[in-house]
């Protein structure tokens, strides 16, 4: 038989369509939700982007310069598998050693790899609630059920939190750290005792923890050195501007990253253009630091302003707020609609405990200005 | 108790360290083989590269142009999620719709999603002998067995195949075409039977498509219009010089893209630069076709040198050959270590079937030369 005589005969259904219903996707996955990331307006659209969290600066001439400066054969070769001059580059920065280090295409691979790498199908995973609505999504997919513990009225860990994971038998627990999405830090003391107390692995999530206050002393990097089940999670995507370039890393001990690295990890995971940036924008960090120093002073700002306005405002220690709206200013649904319609979009999340609140991203003086402006009007 | 002193306390291994093993990787992963690339020598070495089937000329000027234009925004908010310019962009080229191209972070990432998307953890991956060796990792990291199935001598597929693959309830099927590490391709009428008999999935890795001889007017899309079961991975790695860049693409029907794109894949999979200078690659293909054209004569030549040497050189498609040693010249893994003193790098597979065979990457003129060069003095 011909192709096209081949093909002729199957614009009609073959009999076995009749018998299977031609669904492919495997059965328990057809009831997960995917994830539902935050708008992404077109770029053309003059916004005031106040939703997903991005540094409102650019990220540092030197990784521009990085950039234009990516010879053809690295585009040509496939890059370094394993990312070794990223992870050499990381491991002296944070006092560690390299075999300490993963290099990751986003923070979301390392959450991904975590789950696939310590947890069997269908164990438990430990969240708090509320928190990064990936963490769930994630779960499902590996048909993990998710063993939800929630956060105190202040987004603390509760006391008996490890006790209740270890009673569970949870291999790994998201702690995100500062707390998404109210910007609250955990010290890294109350780190270290959940860390001590649990059996599985901590992951803690520190998506945005170079805009806490230097003030504060929080290095986190130090649970790495001492607890053999702490897996730290470091992006660029925020502090370093480059959530375009999809790069993060991980940080732990040798026996977590080691599998994660040899085992379920993609063969290259990194791409050469990334892995360059990434290397460049943490050797150049003091740059980003005064990125960082300027979010700090809007989120103070801020935090003032927006309590002025009679929002009940969390205290931050990222680049973002969480806001809670009072009663009598309607629902905090309708004002983030009646923000868009004006050109302003924060995140509105549907989730319990949340209704009443917005996120809203910490960016420059300008369009912090016309957040205000539009809420003051709205 | 501070930091510092419960720090302290755990210099001792505490208790539950002689209860717990410490080893935190799941057990089922415990065993699981890690996929082995092909050697990456460092940047600085002077070497003939043919063991990672990379394209021996380099990207088009346009995509180098776009590189350097790649705007400090794109980089600092994250990139459009699901690369729907890019999309656009393959569905034009491809005479599909956008909703049928999913993009992915390197073909790698086609690979683990169609296992994620179409196979409970334990069921069974067919795959054919010998193939891609990543295959079979992939498939332990899911819990899954391999139900092989060995090629036939010339490495076609068997006319039993697909009952074969349906008795054993297998979901997803991969199949390298042209075939990997052979070069041999099986033409569009004998994947279009193979798809129409099976009643999982088949996913046709097009790695190496674009080296195939314009006169074949192979064009396995077609199965995508008419096959609710096909998906194809193209991979802008090979043909279009971007190994470093991590970018991919599946076609397919709907019912197998859409699942991919909203719950399986990473949020953000392929970052803002990657999308860019591929959708720019993909518009530019006339001149990446170039680059084909003189590997394919390139191949022409090596396969009657290498001939000539005394070895039996498969047919190909691609941009390799695979060559069979006689038993007169010896070990082929002491010629590849031969020709590795020598600074030409070629690959040997370790595997049943292969152990008398390398797969030598099609050079640029000169590399080639240097390969015959060592060959006759080895």
């Amino acid at each position: 038989m011909t192709v096209p005589a081949l093909l002729e005969a199957r614009e009609a259904p073959p009999a076995w369509v009749t018998l299977f219903p031609m669904v492919y996707e495997r059965e328990s996955l057809r009831n997960v939700q995917g994830y539902l990331p935050g708008k992404q307006p077109l770029a053309e659209q003059r916004v005031v982007k106040l939703n997903t969290n991005e540094n409102p600066y650019p990220p540092c001439a030197a990784v521009m310069e990085a950039l234009a400066r990516v010879p053809a054969d690295a585009l040509r070769r496939y890059p370094p598998p394993l990312a070794d001059e990223f992870r050499v580059a990381a491991a002296r920065i944070h006092d560690l050693v390299p075999d300490q280090v993963i290099a990751v295409n986003g923070g979301d691979e390392l959450l991904r790899l975590a789950i696939s790498t310590f947890v069997e199908p269908g164990h438990p995973i430990g969240v708090f609630e509320p928190s990064y609505s990936l963490y769930p999504v994630l779960a499902s997919l590996q048909g993990s059920p998710v063993y939800a513990l929630p956060l105190a009225s202040d987004w603390s860990v509760p006391d008996d939190a490890a006790e209740a994971l270890n009673a569970a038998r949870v291999p790994l627990t998201f702690l995100v750290n500062p707390h998404a999405p109210s910007g609250t830090l955990l010290p890294v003391a109350e780190v270290a005792r959940l860390a001590a107390a649990l059996d599985g692995v901590l992951l803690v999530d520190e998506a945005y923890v170079d805009f806490v206050d230097p003030d504060r002393a929080h290095d986190a990097t130090m649970l790495v050195r001492r607890f053999r089940n702490v897996l730290l999670l470091r992006t660029l995507s925020k502090g370093y501007s480059l959530a375009g370039l999809r790069f993060g890393y991980g940080l732990g001990d040798v026996g977590l990253i080691t599998p994660m690295l040899t085992k379920t990890r993609d063969s290259y995971n990194v791409d050469a253009v990334a892995q360059r940036l990434a290397t460049v924008a943490l050797e150049h960090r003091d740059e980003a630091g005064r990125t960082w120093q300027s979010v700090r002073a809007e989120r103070a700002r801020m935090t003032a302003s927006l309590g002025g306005l009679g929002f009940d405002v969390a205290s931050s220690q990222s680049n973002f707020v969480l806001v809670t709206v009072p009663p009598a200013s309607g629902q905090a649904q309708t004002i983030e609609r009646a923000l868009e319609a004006r050109g302003v979009l924060v995140r509105y999340f549907d989730q319990p405990r949340l209704r009443d609140k917005l996120r809203i991203t910490i960016g420059t003086p300008e369009e912090n200005d016309a957040l205000l402006a539009a809420l003051r009007t709205s």
